[in-house]
Order: structure tokens, then C-alpha cells, then sequence
């Protein structure tokens, strides 16, 4: 029968890999896959069994291979010797190379003084909403893909601040998260080098990278940082990493509602206030932007924000946790 | 028979819980799901049998695991000393904070008194048109994903009017609705005081929350506000709480139809008349926006609004009912 | 969004050929179909099994039927004595005839001097933001189906810049990188013929393929390029040709896909800087471009780019490979 | 959103008819589907097996329910005394005779002279660019219901392109082309009766069907003529015709792809060069528009045109042919 379906979901009496196409399988070739909780629009699906004695000697290596972590596996060092993990955090610093560039890109503008609108269209019919606008449907449209084309190996996380979620959320390990960050970053940092090369002025604006702090105080930008991050990595979590969700749209939908999510709130963030040009919520894409142009004193919002953002929402995953952890008394 | 169905409903023996991928439940992770009738795009699947001697101590726990509650049920206060409820409830609080911070950010603007434009595109070219157009879309998209996030634990209700709607139609307990609804607007004050720090200015105008009365009485108000939370609650009711459209849409498509109506109805009344730019249909939304300007004396309406359609929906509910009661005597 | 499911994956015995519907094949009538790992959209699913003995003489004859060829495969010469592919090469000349003239056509536009809008739209209400915004969009719609008409025989690449990526990630042999590439060239020069035809002046510019030196350096030029093409390179292979992704979306979703890539990345690139009208990403579509206008001193970067990215991205591709090869010590 | 489910999918034991539904079949009610190799959108896969002893007299009557003719098929001029053919026939002059009033009709507009935009948003801001959208807007809607409606009788032709197509890819015989065209060319003239009553004034021209030519050379409208129909009858073999697309796509989808094709050609023609309007791509609707205006001298490359287009096509299907012939000596 046709049904519009995932055929990964075909179950299999072996949990893992549930996405190796079955006539490969029997016959060697196997594409690689690698179990981990943290995998955008896995929604959790590709985890291993943590009470499986088979799997032990993968969650030593991995532990993150699991949810429900406990504090002693999460800082386990020895994943700073994995040469997956470092292999993993080099896609990240691609992947976040790519997307600083071509999202810092479409959004940037020479240097401009901001003033409202006098028009009766007000800022509808100026810049200051055109960019962000086209800004946010490049985000839309692009994030999903990243996702889709880095999540089977690295988990697809490109933005520290998914990074720290999950990390505050303990589905990834303290090794991963670093490393992630770190790979992050820099793939920042070289799209803006690449970005000062392609534009040639330092005196520009990046969309979401800008406060003009005569009309705007950092601590209004820090409430937005705050706000915008939080519903980014509620919402990332409700529709690619609730493991409940996993039946209701599976890993071809999920990154889409990513993208939605990083497309409405980096556009919707953007044109209320004369003088803030939107939020970052990628702390890794900013640097880059910054790295192209200079660095400015308010920069530490776009950590402070996500950071802050990532233990909010990790404490209430604390408190109304998605899985039933196996190893919990009860 | 051609449905698009969502694998979920693969149907099981056993009706609980639907969402758990078999190859999980077998070795212990399980996630964590909740029965409750009033969850929003759950078209009342996930619900308990209450005929079945296996549910009576759930039941008696949660009564709005099932629908057709008598009152007894629904009014047995013991749900207040619930750790559950009161773990939604902050849900719910949360879930209200973030939609009221971005949805209200997104349609800011300074105060500006309001005149019918002589120009030849007429309204269609003002911030009065401009303005909850993109609100509207924001709504649109941004309610699907709030609902997809929250609905597995607390409903996903977000909005007093829904938690009244649900109330009246008999599918939640009175706790619950209590509880969800000091929640949601303390979500809103909440929201409120963070527009207020990151707006800086308190002399504003939210969408959805404005009446200018020297131009439009506040009885045209109310009349506008019953009417769109009518609709509202009817097309959720018939999108996303009909247990008849269960195996039609389901939970993956049924938060977008709310999304749509919630978009199209906050955008759709609110450039017509000058003076007036939209209906609230969210009451803990305009609370939140008036914390971070200042109440008005027409804020009643906002919640006599809601009510006042939540009793008219629940009439037609209770004469003519989705359900055939099983205790019911026929 | 949501994924059509693909009736061919329901999995026969056979795993050649998988696209023959049943009752054709049992009757003598069958399409023509042939193996190849560097199937746009495939996915690496219309691939043979290198360890099965029945395949060899086939893989003899045809050493891309599978991934992960040794570099004597790879170089095997006498792939320019088959007949099959100088018909597919010719086939691959069909399609970038096709997709030049009409990409070209669509974005080409009498020689102008550009300078930044100084009105409060910017860039936003003029030729240099509509003209790539229509060209992107065309992009977006034609090459999905420019992929599902030559896919199933050339595999669908149509542009050197895939080529150029699938040789270096080893899933194409030398010798059809060579005759698709000539093929793709000529097709673009032929296209350029027929664009002058059409336009009439040679004083023209081309979407994508334009430069003005006096304000943009080359080698800025060259760092967008390269940017662009490692993007789009990586998405397509994230997309389009992971074997892991076969059953998330498969051919009838992949092809969209890349649509969006290419579509999204010509768009984005082209209206940030003043005298940049946008990425090539398709060195045959400028070459046919400058036989219909003339040879800019700059061509090379059309080449040079795409060939960087595509070594770029295959040396992360060798290091982290999508296939576990069957014949690796391990 | 949701995908829809193509029910004649369901693998039945017969070849045919395969779209029956079974509890159709069961109690002698039956739809009247006619076999036809040149069945837009089915992609060849309601066809009869020329080997099955049991067909012969059915492919007597009509060669084409196969593909794969011999020139003695294809030439059988039994066919112009079938009544099938004449009833079909009539079936493509009232699609023809729709389609070419109502594309028609949106495009129109009173003759004006065409001069180059000097403002800043240059032809975007003109009638030249917006009817070409809307019209190609209304072709990409309206194409794929128009396969819809007359496919299952007809093959859904409407246009004497397609037909040209499929008769030098010899899989329509000499008698149906012959018909098929006189009924598509009178449909248009009618059309073109109905055009001229609807508007009142032949003064008019009609989208895709006016070139300038004092500004641009009939030779020049030729070469585009030219490519726009090989694009087209290249992709909609590729989409709706090609048997190996059967099962990626099948009929619910391959019509809308058709209708991308038209849509995007006839709007991606239609106003880069200053004095030409965009391709025809059905020679019949232009016919019509004349009739309803005045035949200018070049009313030819609109059949040139096309019949060069499917030569073309037609040679290269003969040298990569999409069947394997069951009867070819190999």
C-alpha cells in the first residue's frame, strides 16, 4: 500500500541503523552512521540501548550514543581523545563556516545611521526591514539543508547555541560540547575572514550583529539575545529532539520547522526597534561577522544570551524530562 | 482507503501510549507522554478508555484523561495538590511567556495617532495594514511549532481563551484550567516586563491590543473580539480536538490549521476600521502588553471576550457532543 | 514539506533494477536504466554491489556502478571507447544547453553602470535585488526537473561544478568527468550562440557572470565563488547523493532540493556588494555567457573556484566517507 | 502538506486497466480508461504488452497503446477511420479551446508601444513584467488540472507541441497526430471568436504571441521559439512521459511538474529583451489570438518552432530511447 510515509520507519527487529537501506546491507556496502542523542530531527530515534549489554563497550566510547546521561559520563575526558569527536567537530567547523558566510552575507550593508521612518509605510518600505526579511527566507530556506546534510555525522548543530542546549539538556558530552564550540567558532572566524576578502570594507553592518548603543542600551539587547534564544531552543527541542515527535514528522520534516523557527525569530527580532537590527542567536556567526569588521564592546550578549538561554531550558528539561530515565529510582 | 496518516496511528492493542516507537518501549527508555483529552492537535487520541478497570486509579488522578467528565469529576479540587498540574501550569507559563515576548516584539510600535490614509493604495500602504500582515504570518507560523513543543506534556493551550474553550467543553478538569491560566498570564506579565526592557519606552501600541475610543466605541470592540475568539474556538475544536478528524490530519497537520486560523483571524480584523487594529484572542498576550505600557479601561474585554465565546462553544458542545458519553444513559 | 513516500523502495529480491515497475518487467518491456553511484537525487541507491561476482563484468565495463572505486578504476581509459557514455555526455550537452540558455536568458540585461540606491528601499527596489531574485527563482523551479529528466540515464549533473565534486569524491570515473565536462562546455557555448541570436547586442550582462573590476577585485570574486560552490557542492552531496539520506526523501524530494541550493545560493550572493551581480556556480553557463557577449579577463575564477571547492570538499570526503568500503583493511 | 496517496499504485495481478479501482471492478462497474503510450503524466505506464498474444487485437485497433511502433504502425491510416480518434480529437479541440481563451484572456491588453524602463526597478515595475507573471502564474495552475481532466480519455495533449512531440518520439501514430492537431487548431480559432467578443477591440496583443519588429528580428523570436519548446518538450518527457519516473512520481505529481515547465517558460521568456514578449509554446493559442486580432507575417516560428523542437528531440529519444524494444534484434 502507498501511505505517505518515512520508510525508515519500517521497523526493524535491530534498533541500529535503523537508515541503512536493507538490500545494502545484506550485501557489505553500509553507509556509515553513528548513533547520538543530540542529532537534529532525529528526534532521539538513532540512540543506542543504554541497558543492552551489546552496547556497552559503544557507550563507553560514546556515551552521548544515549540519553539520560549521568554527571560522571558526561565528563568523561576521554572523548577529547576520540578521533570521531574531532572529526565530528571539524564537519561543525564547516558547516558553520558555510552557514556564517552565506547568511553574514546576505545581510550585509555598509554602515549606515538608523532613523525611523517618516513614510506611511514606516520601516516597511525601507532596508531596515528588506534585509532582514530576505536575511530570515535565507535562513529558512538553508538552515533545513545544513541540517539534513551534516546531522547523520556530527548531529548537525552548526550553532553553539544548539550546542549548549543539548550540552545543559545532557544529551551530549562535555568533550562534544567543547569541541563542537570550539570547531564552531572558528569556522566563524574564517567565514569572516572570507567575508572581509569578498566585501572589502571593514565599515559594514551584519545583519543581527548590530546594536547602535546611542539610541539602544546593551541590556535591551541582552533581554532580546535572551528571549530569542530561549524560543529557538524550546521550539528545536519540541520539533527535533522530543523523541515523542519522532512518529509525528521523522527527520525529513523536523529541519524543516528548524528552519522556520531560525527564519521567523531572526527576521521577527529585527525591524521593532530604531538602532537593533535583529538577534543573533548564533554567537559563532557574529564573531565571524566581527572578525570581518571589528569587535565591538557588546559582543558578550551573544554568549551571555544563549548561555543563559541554555540553562533555562535545561533546568525545566530537569524537571519535566522527555524520557523516562531507566536508571532513575522510582 | 486514502488518507495521508501519520505512522502514529499504525493502531496499537493497547491504547497508551500511542507515540512510544516500538523498538524503545521493548528495552526500558521510554518517553515520557501524558493522557489528556485537551491536548491541542491531538484530536483526543491520546486519551484513556474509561470503561477499562486498568485506567480507574489514572483516572482518578487525572480526570481529563478522558473526555465527558461529569462534574464531579471536574470540579475534584484534589487536582490542585497535583505535582503534575502544577509542573503544565509552568509549562503553560513558559510556553505564554515566549509567544507573548515575540509576538508582541514583533508587532511593537511607538504610539502615533491613527488617521484613514488619502493615499491611492489607501490602508494597503500604511504600518496600519503592514504591521499585523506580518504579525498575522508570525502567528501563523510560529503557533504550529509552540503547539507541537508543549502539546505532549501540557496541551499545548498557550492562550487563556483556549483553556476556557477547553473548560466549557467539558475536557478539562477545574484545576487544570486554574492553574493553566494563572500560568499563562504570569507568562505574560512576564513577557511584558522583558518587551518593556528591551523596548525601552512605555508610551506604545501592541497589535491586538489597542483601541483608540475616541474613534471606535468599546462595545464595537467587544462585538469584534467575541466573534474572532468564536471562530477561534470553533475551528480549533474542528481542526485540532475532534476526535472524528483523528485519522484525517492528525497531530503533525492539525497545528498548522491552527496556526492558519489564529494568523488569518489576528490579521484579517485588524485593518478595517481606523481606531481599531485587530482582535487580542489572547488575553495573557495583552495583559503582558499593557504590563510593559500601561491597562487601559477596555482590558476587560479582552477577557469578557474570550468567555463569553468559551460559553456559547461549550453550549453547542454539550447539545449536540463529539463524543457518544459511555456512561451516558440511552 | 511532509515526504512523499517513493513507491520504488519497497524493497525487491533483486537490487537491479529498482525503478522497473513489476508488471512491466514481467511482460519484456523495460526501461532503460542505468547503474551509477553519481546519480543526482539517487542517493547512491541505483548503485551494484562490487562483492556480488554476477556484477563484475559490468563493473569492468562501467567502474562508477559503485562507490569507492580504487584510483586504477578511476583512471581506466577505456571508458573513452564506451559508447554509453559519449552518449551520455552528449545528453549532458543537451541539458546545459538547455539550462544556460534559458538561466541566461531570464537574468540578461543591457550593459549598465552600477551604483548603490541611495533611496530608503536600497538595493531593494531596483534591477540589481529583482533581477537575480527572478533569475534565482527560475534556478529554483527548472533544475528539479532538468535533474529528474537526465538523472536516470547521465545521472543528471548538467553543470561541471558536480562533476568536478563527484570526481574528486571518487564516485565518477576520469574519463566521464572528462566527456561530461567537454559535453557541458560545448552546451553552454552552443546556448551562447543562440542568446546572441536571441538579444541581438553584444553589450549585455549576465546574471551570475559579472564583474565590475573597477569597484569589486578579483579575487573577492573568487572567494564568493569559491564560497558558493563548496556550499552548494556540500548540500547537494548532504541532499542528493548520501546513501544515508536514501530513505529520508529519496529521488522525488532530492532533486527539490537541490533546486533550493542552487536557487537560494545564485539569489543570495548577488546584491550585497555594488558591481557583484552574483555567484556562477556553473563555469558552462558563463562560458556560454561570454560567447554571446565577450571573454572578461576574470573567466578563470568560474573555473578555478568550483575546481577548490570540489578538491576541497573531497578531501573531507575521503576522510570522513559516507560508504564503509567493502574492500578497506580493516 | 501531507502527501497524496496515489491509489492506482496498488499493484493489481492484470496489467490492465491499473487504474480500476477493485471494488469497482468487483459488480461490473468500470471506468472507461483508455490504453495510450502517449498519455501525459503517465509516464508510459498505461500501456499494453505487445508481446501478450492476448493484446493483439486490441493493438491492431490502436498501435499506440504501446510504445515502441514500427514506421508501418505508425502509418496506418485505419486510424483516421476510428472513432475513438475522432472522439478524442474533439476532447483536445475543447481543451484546446479553454485553455487558449482563459490564457488568452489574462494576458490581453490594448496594443501599446514597448520602450525600455528608465526607472530604477526597471522592467519589474512594468505591464511587460507583471502580465507575463501573472499569465505564467495562471499556465502553471491551470496546466496540471487541465492533464488532470482530459489525460484518462485523450492523453491530455491540449497543445500541438506536445503532440508533435510525441509523434516524432514515435509513440502517438500518424492518425492521432493528424487529428489531434486539426482539433487543437480549430479549439484555438474558437477561442479566438470568444477572445474577440469577450474584448471588443482587436487592436490587442496577447501574451506570447506579439513581437515587435522593428525592434527585434523574426529570427531572433525563432532561435527563442526554438529553445523554449525544446525545454519544454525535453522536461515533460522527462517528468510526465518517461517510464523510469513512473513510480518516482506518478500521475498526481508529474501534471504539476508539466505545469512548472509551462508556467516558468512562457514567464522566464517574456521580458528581457525590449520588444518581444515571451515564447508561444502552443502554436494553436497563438492561432487563436490572431484570430481574434490579425495574423502577422511571423505567425510561422510558432510552428516552426515547435516542429524543429521535436525533430530534435525525437532524434536523441531515437539514439538513448527510454524502452528497451522487446522486438529490437540485440
Amino acid at each position: 500500500m502507498a501511505v505517505p510515509y518515512l520508510p525508515e520507519y519500517e521497523q526493524e527487529e535491530t534498533v541500529m541503523p535503523p537508515a541503512t537501506p536493507h538490500h545494502l546491507r545484506e550485501h557489505g556496502l553500509e553507509p556509515a552512521n553513528s548513533p547520538f542523542a543530540g542529532r537534529i530531527g532525529g528526534n532521539q530515534d538513532f540512540v543506542l540501548d543504554r541497558s543492552d549489554p551489546k552496547n556497552l563497550a559503544e557507550l563507553d566510547r560514546v556515551p552521548d550514543a544515549a540519553p539520560c546521561m549521568n554527571a560522571q559520563e558526561i565528563f568523561d575526558l576521554r572523548g577529547f581523545l576520540s578521533p570521531d569527536l574531532w572529526k565530528f567537530a571539524m564537519l561543525e567547523f564547516v558547516a558553520s563556516m558555510l552557514n556564517t558566510f552565506i547568511s553574514a552575507w546576505v545581510t550585509t550593508h555598509p554602515y549606515a545611521p538608523m532613523t525611523a521612518s517618516t513614510a506611511a509605510s514606516g520601516v516597511y518600505g525601507t532596508v531596515t526591514f528588506f534585509s532582514p526579511t530576505f536575511g530570515g527566507l535565507t535562513n529558512l530556506l538553508l538552515t533545513p539543508l545544513l541540517i539534513y546534510t551534516f546531522s547523520p555525522s556530527s548531529g548537525g548543530h552548526i550553532n553553539p547555541l544548539i550546542t549548549l542546549a543539548t550540552f545543559f539538556a545532557r544529551i551530549i558530552s562535555f568533550p562534544r560540547a567543547v569541541l563542537y564550540i570550539l570547531g564552531q567558532t572558528l569556522g566563524g572566524a574564517l567565514a569572516g575572514f572570507a567575508l572581509h576578502a569578498a566585501f572589502g570594507d571593514r565599515n559594514i553592518t551584519v545583519g543581527g550583529c548590530y546594536i547602535d548603543t546611542t539610541q539602544v542600551p546593551v541590556t535591551s539587547g541582552l533581554v532580546i539575545e535572551f528571549f530569542a534564544c530561549l524560543i529557538i531552543v524550546w521550539l528545536c527541542f519540541g520539533v527535533a529532539l522530543d523523541p515523542r515527535q519522532a512518529k509525528v514528522f521523522g527527520p525529513a520534516v523536523g529541519p524543516w520547522l528548524v528552519g522556520v523557527v531560525v527564519g521567523v525569530i531572526t527576521w521577527g527580532t529585527s525591524f521593532t526597534r530604531v538602532g537593533y537590527i535583529g538577534a543573533s542567536v548564533n554567537p559563532a556567526r557574529c564573531f565571524g561577522a566581527y572578525v570581518a569588521s571589528e569587535f565591538p564592546g557588546y559582543h558578550w550578549i551573544h554568549w551571555v544570551g544563549p548561555l543563559a538561554a541554555s540553562v533555562a531550558h535545561g533546568f525545566v528539561y530537569f524537571v519535566d524530562p522527555l524520557w523516562k530515565d531507566p536508571r532513575a529510582k522510582s
